[in-house]
């Protein structure tokens, strides 16, 4: 089935989701999603629509048209985000080393649950080539030193243009991202921190954990900033830890948070349920 | 605010979330929450609509008649349920012995966290009346025996049409209801069952659990059928348990989920979030 | 059963299981309950004994008496606290104006899960002063202004020693403790915190959470130490939440986890099951 | 560091935990974990002891011949199982079509968190073939219809023999094994079912899950008996659901949990932690 999805924030005003389905409607499009929300603190309206294209009369630029046209009527006062008929969004996966988040998208792309495709797939060390030749990915190796840190990461991003990516999956890649990086994929960049955030941010959260004797563990999937664990979270989720837990037994334990937080804030992405408003996330179900 | 709430029950058809949303704009409605489930599977199709009333031109006459007309222009498949501006729900609470959870339901409202009232407690047990009274309810003792059981009910029945009562609360209350007070509450009744159904159904299922060695203990609300622990789930809850915990252990761990989940399931249904279909239930967010 | 409970912490060498267990055999203990943790990374040995004194030879100051001696041929690295037939230990509440916590320990107490004794109620406030009356208890009123605040500590103090109370627990109590009223209670005062620590440190935890678009939320249970929210963490639990829940919502949920995670806290320190060593705590299941 | 592992069932009698103890220090081993349960209702004792080999002076035997002493001195009431200095224990893992606990297993055993060695690989298809090759492993396809049943089993064991297999893990593995199969690995067949037991025993429980309408799905790892789903459960986990999930949401749902399960249950086996006793398990931590 092909389909058109909408994401729409606005100030709250009355008749918004009346003049939204109508639209719609008047162009024979079936919703099959409709899904609202409002926050009284801030007077705002959010909205997530996807209707059935089959007999839909209007084109994406058609669509976006009326968008506009309705916006107008609304003192322009709404945004939106449309994707008509997307695309398998493509995704380039950074990694480093570690293994298991990579192995797990990987195979979650095989069984037909990852609502996009892994398009390539770069790392700086060589150790996960093997992974990807396994599942006939194109794997590229960038190194990264201090000295070249500028160099690699033009490359990278030469790299993500030229195969078309649109979002960029940081599955325990241990490299800080540039600004100038993060700008050019806004809200397409995720990130899995293998702590509870706000709790535990920067390096070695485990070790973190294991001092201050928490009695569970989490990890957070977020969108990157440019300030370090700041971005809006996406996804989390955490499980229970004892005393006799080391922090190899932590980092054990975290790698099953990681892959599945990981998976689910990729997947809602990927279906465009996720809407970004001040820094944080509206995932909608 | 005064809002009304309407939730909907349709084979699928396009138009139908345009021609709803139409509906309350026409007469000035803001929507305030908008959510929709669609069946691929039956081809069915659901929606909860919320909308505010200040402005809205209809009155709750007005607004049944031209939710017929908009039916009878889908074929007349679809159902609905409507509370217009509706007071706060009156409930009766019927329990035994164990007060843990008349108390948690009491102090909720006394929180003004409950989303009703309850008007009256009803009980086969005088031991619960002081809770009764420190709470300010009105407290029925209606005792029962084999003998008894039918001029009870009567009784009981008698109680709740008098004080006008909407829903009706099983709070741990160890007697079976029969067919004839269950056909007076369709939907109405709502059960806390000390298991994860349906696992353990019937009498003492923390003996079974502990008798199965499971290593997860739960509870369920659900609306009270005719048939034992079969009615529509509306929540669920579980917690972790060990070969160390006894029968008595399970059955104190269990006290805070039956507390939980009984407050949880209530709370959707007196919100009008909860739609019943083939005995299952949507709970809408 | 009149049991004994030995809690222990040394410097780990090989024969100290042996040399306690034999100590308590010798003397016709029966062990019913055994845990031991040994920490790689300090070379650290921890124990929890449990034992049935109905043929037990010792009486209390025999056995600490052993004890020493035992240390002794161990060069006296071996710390460690008794509990010899102890009788429950003595609770005071301190509370504020919010019911929930104060609820859920008096009805825990009533239904016989509670370990211990609540003996007396303070409040800075009076508002509580109907719970206490409801369950028995006595109820002491002492208000707090900037100016009072060193007297009426005085008078809490006063209060705590008149009644002989072991462990004082901050059932959502709004005022922070001095150094001085710490120092009399060390690892016998537990707090309950809105947050999962050490994520939202002091006020309003609630709000901070909604401001940084958290997935799921939390409550800790501490001992109370002279830095704010830092002190050895003994119990943590946590809840989902989505962006339509408000700060109202996150504190209504949040009441649920606070009780939960404060009785469990408590029932195991008055269980004697919880070692504090540098901070951590092990909670001896 | 070499261990020796011990699991002690036995009648509740004075001095066991002293007696076994000091067996061991006698021996110069040193303690490392010792892990009790008391059962009041059955009157049953259960213990594991871990110590240091490294000065320990009894071997395997002369080990085996102390204990058959010190049960002699106890009525003979003990029963025990020693794992002297074992070596990683040798896995066969049984598997069909679906590929994601196959993987989890081997991705497991690469990065180092196994407890165990993946020996062989046995599948009544092809399709897994690439897995086992990737990760270096021996891969048998031996295929199953009704009418080669009995030979294809026969030919399953005969190569469970030559490769010295310790335990047998069914990571979804289709097919039921014959009491004559199960006879041969006693509390040594791990399988991993799809639901919550004792809820949805036997075929297609995801559709169950759906058709009851439960909120909360789960998996189940269990000992395999000649009763279908009935063997004592080692562990178990859960996640929530909504209306919104189709039988195939529960199912991807679904794989993320039997992954997770069947590999903790795995670990707890290959630690030798886990004691059978009367169709449950004991799991010490």
């Amino acid at each position: 089935m092909s389909t058109a999805s909408l994401l729409v924030s606005s100030r709250d005003r009355t008749g918004i989701v009346a003049a939204l389905s109508d639209l719609i409607f008047r162009q024979n499009g079936n919703i099959i999603d409709a899904d609202q929300h409002s926050e009284k603190v801030n007077g705002m309206f959010f909205m997530r629509l996807v209707w059935d294209l089959e007999h839909y009369a209007l084109d994406a630029a058609g669509t976006e048209n009326a968008l506009r046209q309705l916006a107008a009527n609304f003192d322009n006062q709404m945004q939106w985000r449309l994707w008509y008929a997307p695309p398998p969004p493509r995704l380039a996966v950074l990694c480093s080393k570690t293994p298991h988040c990579l192995y797990d998208l990987l195979l979650r792309e095989q069984m037909g649950e990852l609502e996009g495709e892994i398009a390539l797939i770069v790392s700086n060390h060589q150790s996960l080539r093997v992974a990807a030749a396994h599942f006939n990915k194109p794997f590229f190796y960038v190194p990264i030193t201090a000295a070249t840190r500028a160099a690699a990461e033009a490359e990278q991003l030469r790299l993500l243009r030229e195969w078309r990516i649109d979002t960029v999956v940081l599955a325990r890649y241990m490299q800080i991202l540039s600004p100038r990086f993060i700008a050019e994929f806004p809200a397409e960049i995720i990130n899995i921190h293998h702590s509870f955030l706000p709790a535990f941010i920067g390096a070695d959260p485990y070790r973190q954990a294991k001092e201050r004797g928490v009695k569970i563990i989490g990890a957070t999937a977020h969108y990157v900033t440019t300030e370090l664990d700041q971005g809006a979270i996406i996804e989390q989720d955490v499980t229970r830890v004892t005393h006799r837990d080391s922090v190899e037994d932590l980092t054990r334990k975290g790698r099953d948070l990681e892959r599945q937080v990981l998976s689910r804030a990729l997947r809602a992405h990927l279906q465009h349920r996720v809407l970004v408003y001040q820094n944080r996330t509206m995932v909608f179900s």
